[in-house]
């Protein structure tokens, strides 16, 4: 981690001039998240679905490796500090409104990023073609 | 869109059993939103991050077209009503605790698919050599 030391987020604009800046004004909510989405950098794969606050967003930026908000621990939470699953960052875009990021990252043990032991938490898809209610595993 | 009547979503149960099971049991938040994330079913690209209602969920499910719910507006939102950008769903997948799901998507008009006119709503990189708070359009 480097030691530079933490450089506020600005507070966001307007939503227009938010749009087309080229500043970072992180739009959280009122949980103070932001909705980060997260790629297999290498094979486009998407990997899971995560929250970050301002630190969290701080330290991925600064770090290079992918930090979250826990909403079920109220804490941050370093990405595979337990499992091994660490994701090293190769690039985070913004949206429009700047209220979701997208990660690109290549997963250290690919085979625990979800906490169900699998490479990605999507592992299941919804059967369009009954009442569309039930899930595959395929 | 069929003129099947609404089948109506089970409640989740514990997230152990709904992450294991084969029953779609959506975990709406506080506002009764899901998370979707949206990408291109031919490219890969990620295309946007919206939110979904049990009425969305369903009418995609159903129709085959993208349906969400718009937290400025508050109301429904076809996407691409309007801009002629609709999304054909190809795919529906879910993640491990059922709070968001993965759209594979063909869009109509893909230059429209975000709103301030552009193929993806994420046109914009993080300039992590910097400070960490400047965004590139490339």
């Amino acid at each position: 981690m480097s030691a530079a030391a933490f450089v506020p987020f600005e507070a966001p604009t307007t939503k227009a001039a938010d749009e087309e800046g080229s500043v970072l004004r992180p739009r959280f909510d009122a949980a103070g998240l932001v909705t980060a989405v997260v790629t297999d950098a290498e094979s486009g794969m998407l990997l899971m679905v995560a929250h970050m606050d301002a630190e969290a967003l701080d330290l991925t930026i600064r770090t290079g490796i992918a930090h979250y908000h826990s909403r079920s621990r109220g804490t941050l939470w370093k990405k595979g500090e337990t499992s091994g699953a660490l994701q090293s960052v190769r690039e985070i875009r913004t949206d429009c409104d700047q209220d979701a990021v997208w990660l690109k990252v290549d997963v250290a043990k690919p085979e625990d990023t979800c906490h169900t032991g699998r490479a990605t938490c999507f592992y299941r898809r919804i059967d369009t073609a009954g009442d569309g209610r039930a899930l595959l595993f395929d």
